[in-house]
Formats: C-alpha cells, structure tokens, sequence
C-alpha cells in the first residue's frame, strides 16, 4: 500500500456514523454530532434506533444501500466484526476504528484484530485504529473526531486520545492550529510511517507532530520522518514508557548499558526527529519550528527592560550551552546611543526603565542587534505586552514595536524568541502572528533556542540502509565464530588452534614471540586459570602446554601472540537488534570503564567510518585519544573502521542478535579486539553465546 | 538595630509620597495612587506643584509639618539627598528610597549613597533601597508600590521590580496571592537577612520568597532563613548572575572548581533554604510548600484517565529519581474492585474511559492508594477539570469529586499533586482551594514532587557558626607553613629540616626508612628534580644528598618519611574564603581526577566530621571507599576528620583566604597529606602562595 491509498482517509466523499447515538456520554454521539456539521453526505448507522439526532438511520451500511467511502465504527468490541464486514460488504474504502477493547489488551483480542485486519485488507480497504478518537483534516474539512481545535499549520498524529487532547490545548495557548489531527490507536493496519509520509505532500502542514509509545515499522518511520525533514517538514516526536521498558532491556550486558529511549533517541539523531519528553516540550518546540529560522551558531543576543530578568536570561542560556558574550565596543557605541545613560547597552542589554518614555527603543535596538554579525540569534525577556497598562497610547505604540520586531525576525535570517511576562497581550499575539515565538517562562525559551542550534548545527538527516543479508552463521564454536569475526573485520592477534604438542610446535614456529595459550574449556578461559600470558620462550611455551594438559586436560588449545598494549585504551563495541529499529551500534570505554562510567554513545546502524568517528569523538572521555598528558596520540581512524566493518557484519546477518567485542584495544598504532561475544538466534537458536579473543 | 525596628516600616501611622505627580508614565504617579487608597493619613510632597491628583502638595516634609512616620522617595537622583535630608529634618523613621542611579552603578554613585545610609543611621532612621519599587503589606493595609495583587501567604521579597511583578503574576497563576511584598533594591540599609527575621513572626506569612543576585550579609541571611525554616516558614531562593560570575571566581585552583552558584547552593543546603533558578520554578515550589504535605518517602502512586498521560508521568518521575513502584496484590485487588474490568490496575493506575460513567471512582480510588503504606505521594494526571464539558450534572459531580480529592490530601497526610490538561477549571481550582498542588506540565509536577522529597530526606538547618579568630599565621615559608598546618590536624608524614651534612645523619637516624629527600628550592619541587624519590639505605641517602648539592644547591632540605599509597585514593580538600558567605568547604577526587572528573561537593563552613563524611559519601566516586572490586574499605573516619579539622582551622584564621591539600592519600590505614597550599591574605598580603608536603 502507499500513500496514495490515504486520500480516501482524509478526502473521503461521503462517510457514515456506525454506532451514532443521541446519549452525550456517548462518543457515537459526539462524532455523529462534528461530522453533520461537514458538507459530505453524512450517514448514520444504528442497528437498533431508526432515528438519532432528529435524523433517520439505517440498521447497517449494506441495508443503507448508499456508496460510503469512509465508515467511523464505534460500536462495542463484541460487535465490531460485525460492523467491519458490514462496512466491507458495502465497499466501503476506509473504517476507522473508534471501538477499543481489542488488539491493545493482548492475546485472544489482538488475534482477534489481526483477523479484522486480514479481511479488510483482503477486500482492498484500509483500517485506523481500532482503539482511535478518529480524525480531522481542516483541508478537507472533514471532521470525525471529539477535538475542537482551529485550522492552523500542525498535523498531529497521536497514538493516544488524551495526550493528542493535551497536545492540542498546547499548542493553542502558543495561537497555534491543527492541519490534521490523526489519532493511530493501535496501528492494526494504517501505521505511523505512512501517515508521515502523506503528510509531506500536504501543503498545510508545516511541521509534523507525534505521540507515539512504540513504533510497528521502525525503520519506515525513521525513512518518512527523514525524507519529511529533507523536504523541509520538521518532524518532533514525544514518546512514553522508557522507564519500564529499560528494566525489560537489561536482559544481556550490551542491553544494561541501552535503555530503549537511548536507542529512540539515536533513531531520531540519524533521521533528524526532535524527541521531546513532555506534551509542554513538543508544544515549545512546534512554535518555534513553525515560527523561527534556525540559528547559525550559538551567540543569542538578550534585551531586557530589568536587570533581573537580563540576569535570569543570561544564566538560563549558559544553563543550555548557549553564548551570551559581550558586544564588541563598536556595538556598544552603537546600542548605547539608543538607550538612556545608565542602560546596559553589552550584553544583556538593559534598556533600564527606558520603555515608559521611548517604547520604540526596543525595536531600534532589536533591529541593531539581531542584524549583527555578532549575534545568531535574538532574545526578548520582560515585560513588553505590559506597557499597555500605562493607557491607550503606550498601548499602541506597543503594538507598533511588536509588529517592527517581527520584520527584525523577517529581514535578519535570525530566530527571534520572546519570554514575556505578559505573554497573553495584543503584543504578545502580534508577536507570534509576525514569526517571534513567545514564552512565558525563560527557562522554555533558553531550551527552545538550545533545540534550534542543535538542529542548526546537526548533519542532514541519514536513515542507513541494511545490507542485503548474507549466508547466515551456523556454526558458533571458538574457532568458527573468530573466522567469521576476523573476516568481518575485527582483527584478532594471529593465533592458531592446536590439539596436540605436534600442532603446538608447527604453529608456534609461525607465530612471534611473547605468546599466550589458552585452554578452549569453557567461556570464561582466565577464572579457571586456562590462559598462561607473557609466554617468552619455546621452553616456557612447552611448560605451559603440559601445565594446562595436566590440570584441564582441554580438547584444544589456542596459542595466540600477545598484544602490545602499552599507552592503549579499551573500548566497548557492541552491535544489537532493536526489535522495531533493528541494527543499533553502541561505542563506549571498556573494562571496568563501561560500568563506573557508563559513557557510551549511540547510533542506528549500520554506521560508516565517519558516523563511528563522531561516535567516538563525542564520548566524555575522549580526551584519551587524543595524546592525553603527553602520551602518545591513539589510532581512532583504524578504531573507526573497525566500528563500521562489525556494524555491516551484523546488519547483514539478520541470525546475529548481538555481537559485542569488549575490550577492543585502542593503541598508537592500531587496534586489537581482546574478546568478543557472538549471540545467534533463529537457526542456531539453542547454540550458547560464543565468546572468542 | 532589630527586627522590631521594621515594625514602622510595615505599619507606620502616617506616610508621605515624596515626587508625587499627575503624569501617569512617572512611577510617582502610581505610588500616590495606590497610597491614597489607604486608611492612613497620607500627604503629598512636590516641590512645584501645589496641587496632585486633585489634592493639594506640600513643598517639602519639613514645611509639611505633620508627623509621617513613613516617605517614599521618587524624586531624580539629582534631588535624592536633598529629600532625605528633608524627611530627616522632619523626623520621618522610615525612608523608601524609589530613586535609582545611585548605588548600582557604583564609584562616585556608591559613596554619595554611602553617605546618605550614615546620615540616615545617625538620625536614628532606616532606609528601604533606593532603587526599588515599594512595599506593600496586606496584613496592616499598606500600599506603596504598583504592584497589584490579591492577599495571600507568601511574603515576596525582591531585589528586582520587574522579577517581583513577574514572580507575583506567576503565584497569582496557582491563585497564590501575598502576604507582604518588599522590593529592597540596593538593601543599602534595610538588608533581606532582616526583612526574613521580619517574616518569621508574621502571622499571615506562611512561605517566604526571596528574588535577589547579591547577599550584603550572606551568614546573616543563612542564619535568619535557617530560623525561619525551624519556625516552619520555608524559605525559596531564587538568585540569578552565576554565570559571569562563575567566570571571575576562576582566579584560584580551588575556585575553577567551584562556581558561585555552588557556593549559594552549599548555603542553602545548610540553612535549608529552596534555591530555584527560575521564576516558575519559584512559583511551583511556593505552590506546593503552601499547599501540600511533605512526602515520607520517594514512592509515588499515579492515577490517570488514559494510558499515555499514565506513562508521561511515569517517565517523569523516574527521571526524577522518584519510585513509581507496582502495588502488591492486596492493593492492586482492591483498586481493580473500583474499575471497570480493562482498567490498569497496578501502578500507574488507568481508568481506562471510566470517567465518563462513573467520575466517583477517582475519590474513590485515590482515597484507598493514597491511605496505603505502599505510597507516599499522590499523583492526578489527566482530563479531571474537563469533564464538565459533558454538561452540568457531570459538571456538578466533578466539583465533589475535587473536594474529595482534598479530603484525601488532609486526612492521608501526604502529599496530593495533579497535572491537568485543563488546569484553570472549577475543579481544579477547588483542588488548589482544598490543598492539592495543581501544575498544568507533568514536568513541573515531577520536579515539585522531587524538591519536596529531597526537602522531606534532608537534615534539619544548621548553619556553623564560625569560631573566635586565633592569633594570625604571619609566616609562611615551607616549615612554618608545615607547622601550623600540622598543628591544625593535617597528617603529614615525619619530616626534619637539614641544611648541612651533619643534620641529615642526625635526622636520618629518627626516621624510618624508605626515604624522600625534597630541595626546598622552589614552588613546584619535583618539576625541577629536586625531590628523591625511595631512599633505601644511609648510602642512598647521602647519594642522593651530594647529587642535590651539586645540581641545585638549596639552602635547605627536608628529609622526609615516604607514605605507604598502597590501595590509596587522592583527594582534594581545599577551604576558601567567600566575600558574602564566608568559610566554605570543598572536597572531591584528587589529582588528575579533580580536572576530569570534576567530582566535589561543597559545604558551607567550618564542618563537623559528620558533615565531612557525608560530604565524602556523597561524590559520585565514593564507591571507591568501600573496597571496590575486592581491595580493602579506606579510612573515610580518618578522612572526615581532618577535613573538618582543616576547615576549623581556616573559620579562625580569616587571614587565610585560601587552604587546599591536594593529594590527601586515602588507605586502608589512615591519611596522609601529600602537599598543601597556604594563601595568606592581609598582614601577610605580599607573600607568595606557600606549597608544603
């Protein structure tokens, strides 16, 4: 199915009520009430009342004898399969699911659903929901669903009714409107991927807003949300339910260092989402999206009509990594000349009680300002939106500031953000209707404008694709598994596999010296005293042999040259299968590190050699690599390589669950993997995990 | 002077407005306004005008010749001294001084305000400001400022107008209205250290909220807001400027470690005062300090009508540290007996569209979960308050729903807190009335439930007092320094000074070896190989003395002990001196651990040992004390000790502006002081930094 198909959801030509009722508790009534008011042909259904709402019903869609492109069911579970199949045996194109009870409760239910789901999809139609409020599209005028909310540039997709409710009164106390509001319920058929996707071609929508607490089809979201970003539509994304979710993943080592909203968040950073955490966040950050350009760096300029709130603004941006240096002298001059002698005229500037007899001051040095070189981006706070109270002539000399503010944020290119005490007023309204978005809380403002620099400063948005899958491994002993990793890449120390002292002499001869040798006994080799290290000659070598003969009596040894570890660092490097996102790479330090630390970095997988640098380079510690306290510099190019090579390995086989190599030794000179975990499920589901290295 | 002094400040008999004028944008003009409404007798002084608002002037107080226990001053700075001397002459007790351009800009401004306090003082007077907008006190009807704001418990005290007006908005938001306001300005005088003592005896303020960016007398202010809090009053601080000011407290190693803001934030925690950053944050904590209990514990139960409201909330919580914990059978059996039968029934709780049908089951269940042991804290999140868009008997029901919901919050005894998409409702307006905490963000009912779960946690106030000034330390070459520093508890090893052949045999001879031999040459010893390190033997020894001579020629040595470090930690434990707040005290991980980890705690000072250890357990590395990954517990008793002894030291040299020893070793057995610096100021100002050890 493609987008296409969705014309019919939001355009359908006419549509019926099934389960419309006269009881205002009752939502069959609300939605019978919101659609009448359209201009399709609306139906009503009801099995058992001939009229509702003072109209006449019909007993099903089939008896109706009507053509209906879109059915809204919302009769109880117990008879939603028969609502479905009436509405399919009608040609009915679209059914949105009101009913709740079903796939959302588990077991018997959700095979119940997926039967539906089977059957409309057998008869060529499609389904929303079920367990959904319904939907609205202000371009189309349609209207099936409980929310009231004005026509504005947001299409809100929400898996839950109440938070979209919560979403909506957000956004409106910002003046800001719904395109479409989609609720998705249980995503049975019709999934968030494709509701993005057909939201890009939507002319009224100009950013794209989500609440969604799991994802059917990870990756097409993150595909459509990336090609809705290149395409200009912001995507921002408000998830729930991290908490319980990250105790289910600490299931194997890599899972305990990856909670799943470290693993959304990396999605997102690959396909350029805003991930949010509260219905307030999403709200903010929409406004500003709709409203504002990005800045070009991190420089954010403060006017202020009070010391205090200049102070206030100043350390809530410091807060957020953002700059709030001084202006260079010849700003200085130049502010200085539009305010009273003891304004603040660096930065913070304070106009210092100026705004009482010369309000335009504001707008004069605003448009000084944010035209500046030195400045990326524009912050108003205090009490403009207030001066009104001084009479009708303060106030319109007001408005006026406000309306030449929003031609500053027009003409400079800049996003002007405001955080106003009154931030109700008419200049507060004019403010945000001219592109300033307003705040009421410094500390909203300080964070929105922290998120516009990150998506300035960010890469463009790269969903990686997942390589054709290759021959799956079967075979997970010692041996096999360190063949398949060495030849993904991971470069193991030269070793031999030896079970006799004729093989031990033969593969030392080809091997340089310090040597180790291992017992191959069991997983943990070095607790049971099954690896002898710092092996310095034959003689000692031979020793060795007859010393782990006599005490393990393993079926094979392992003789392998030992690494130079000298000025290395360890890292962790894992590769694990999310099940919505599927390949999700994992860099941290190793060793103990990884636990005291837990300073690891994320990203979708597989990654390239660049992707796996920048990897690196944003862990906290990555000072070490750099020649920390005079030692010498580490070779994160090789490091950064290897990272990609297992990253592709994995992706490509779709049996890996997890591979984790840990440590992988970073030195001067290279990198040496010193262990590895290899988890296959699938065919090879009952072998144990394999560790080699 | 004493609290009782500000009793005229707050009731005075008569008042005057001193620059009252007819023009509305003059803030003279507002002042007389408000005054006016007043039950007092109430004059007028303008020098020109013999008649305002309609009333007639007099030129001046003295001219006036009634008694004004009270003038407010809003005249040009130009004509400041002239008025005060006026209500001087006239033997007014209380000045308010509006007039700004005085001290805040410092210099030659600062000394003409100096000059005036003196007059004042010597007048036996007291001056508010200037700079600052008024006062108003709703207990005794007093009204001169502005601001315009219903009666209610919280005393705001501010040292901004426009942060006062922003603050007082945003309690009027929670329909919080205030007790007293008092803009203090430049607290030339009248400082807020005495306007909290001032708060602490009035009856109609129950929460005391502070705004200001500098503190005259910072251990007065922690002193007084520690008994306000013993008093039951908390109260909430919000500062603003620590980011410049982060950056000129750089100038000292131990002070690139702590930022300003720290040290306010040390003071607070001692004399249990809420620091905020925000005003929002100020007004949401004011919100639930005035309204709700304080939880026992960090367990919270959540209750929400729809499943994603639910696990926002959740979230929420747990990233606040706060424990959204399922319920035991038990409960969990009497909670679903109250729901319908697909309700969650565990934590958090969802009734699942309930609502609608049987609104009562909200006071129901929150009356059972709230009243359970398994809880300490209550959460309503959701559509309660927007029921009554269902009509009037759902309406009707959902106000005794509310009032339910505040029986539970005073029977239960904890802690009732709800976040509301329609937060401005009858309903939740009834909430607020009745003593429930009501946010519209689930985030700001998160962070108020994790202040009043650290509050609740915390220890009771306790500001140290600073002990009797010894004789001051004068010398500070290497072995007086040493001396002193020994005598003041820190343990270095032992140690003799030689300068010749002859002293080295002779102190050799007392000490057990091995050895360290340092040239006492310069600050930083071993840069320039004048120290020695593992001294074996009398040979040894007298090696590594001639060695010393020939390359450095050092007036003297010291001969010292070496440490056993085996299995050790290093700290850092340094004492600094702060302008407002006096002795403060810093500990954290040592050497190149202090720079990338940047891992300390900091205390108000001097601290008792206890203290010190809580200070050492609470560094994110303390695991590291408890023999970690099998090595032996350290001496953290011993630790705690000479921290505590160290910062007593520094409390009664104020000559010391700064001690730090850094490393203090940490074993199994003990401490030892690896080196200590010593900076004297005062007497001593032009000696160099001192680094013995």
């Amino acid at each position: 199915m493609t987008a296409r198909d969705l014309g019919t959801l939001f355009d359908p030509r006419s549509i019926a009520i099934v389960g419309a009722s006269d009881q205002p508790e009752k939502y069959g009534n609300w939605l019978a009430r919101r659609a009448l008011t359209g201009h399709r042909p609306t139906y009503l259904v009801n099995r058992v009342r001939p009229r509702v709402l003072g109209r006449p019903t019909a007993a099903s869609l089939v008896e109706l004898g009507e053509q209906v492109d879109l059915a809204v069911v919302a009769v109880p579970a117990g008879s939603f399969e028969e609502a479905v199949d009436d509405a399919l045996g009608a040609g009915v194109g679209v059914i949105v699911g009101i009913t709740s009870g079903l796939g959302e409760l588990g077991g018997e239910h959700l095979r119940r659903q997926r039967a539906v789901v089977e059957r409309v999809r057998v008869a060529g139609a499609r389904l929303l929901g079920p367990n959904c409020l319904g939907l609205l599209d202000h371009s189309t005028g349609l209207h099936v669903c409980a929310l009231d909310v004005p026509a504005g540039p947001v299409a809100l997709l929400s898996q839950s009714g109440t938070v979209g409710i919560d979403l909506a009164a957000q956004l409106h106390v910002h003046d800001l409107g719904l395109s479409r509001f989609v609720s998705v319920g249980n995503q049975a058929d019709i999934g968030i991927a494709e509701l993005v996707d057909a939201c890009i071609e939507h002319d009224d929508t100009t950013v794209i807003a989500l609440y969604s607490e799991g994802f059917t089809d990870g990756r097409g979201f993150a595909r459509a949300a990336a090609r809705a970003n290149r395409a200009g539509k912001p995507v921002v994304l408000l998830t729930a339910g991290s908490g319980e979710a990250a105790a289910r993943g600490a299931a194997s080592h890599t899972g305990t260092l990856v909670s799943p909203r470290s693993v959304v968040q990396a999605v997102c950073d690959a396909a350029g989402v805003e991930l949010v955490r509260t219905p307030t966040e999403m709200a903010d950050l929409v406004q500003a999206l709709v409203r504002t350009a990005l800045p070009p760096g991190r420089r954010v300029a403060i006017l202020a009509d009070g010391g205090g709130h200049g102070s206030l603004a100043a350390d809530a941006l410091d807060a957020r990594g953002l700059i709030v240096q001084p202006f260079t002298a010849a700003l200085r001059t130049r502010v200085s000349a539009e305010l009273p002698a003891h304004a603040g005229t660096s930065n913070p500037i304070d106009i210092a009680g100026a705004g009482e007899r010369d309000i335009d001051c504001f707008r004069r040095v605003a448009e000084m300002v944010a035209h500046s070189s030195e400045v990326d981006a524009f912050l108003l706070t205090g009490c403009l939106g207030g001066y009104q109270d001084y009479g009708a002539e303060l106030a319109a000399k007001e408005l006026q500031v406000a309306d030449g503010l929003t031609r500053v944020a027009a003409t400079s290119g800049k996003p002007v953000v405001a955080s106003l005490v009154v931030d109700r007023s008419p200049a507060a309204r004019a403010l945000r209707a001219g592109g300033v978005a307003v705040y009421r809380d410094i500390e909203r403002a300080a964070w929105v404008l922290q998120r516009l620099t990150w998506r300035s400063l960010a890469g463009p948005p790269l969903v990686p694709e997942t390589p054709a899958a290759q021959p799956p491994v079967r075979e997970v002993g010692y041996w096999p598994a360190r063949r398949v990793l060495t030849a993904a890449g991971l470069p193991f120390v030269r070793a031999a596999e030896v079970a006799t002292g004729r093989q031990l002499t033969v593969a030392a001869a080809g091997l340089t010296y310090p040597l180790v040798l291992k017992a191959l006994v069991a997983e943990h080799k070095s607790d049971g005293g099954g690896v002898v290290l710092n092996i310095r000659t034959r003689e000692e070598l031979l020793a060795a042999w007859d010393d782990l003969q006599v005490r393990l009596a393993p079926p094979s040894c392992s003789v392998e040259e030992m690494a130079d570890l000298r000025d290395s660092v360890e890292l962790i490097v894992g590769v694990g299968r999310d099940r919505a996102f599927d390949t999700v790479v994992l860099v941290g330090f190793g060793g103990t590190n990884a636990e005291v630390l837990r300073d690891t970095q994320l990203a979708l997988g597989p990654v390239d050699p660049a992707t796996a640098s920048r990897m690196l380079g944003q862990l906290e510690g990555a000072v070490l690599f750099a020649g920390y306290r005079g030692r010498p510099a580490l070779d994160v190019g090789q490091a950064s390589a290897v990272v990609s090579r297992l990253s592709h390995f994995a992706a490509a086989h779709p049996e890996i669950s997890e591979v984790e190599c840990n440590p992988l030794a970073v030195t001067p000179h290279g990198v040496v993997a010193l262990d590895a975990r290899l988890v296959v499920s699938g065919a090879a589901v009952t072998d144990p995990p394999v560790s080699v290295g």
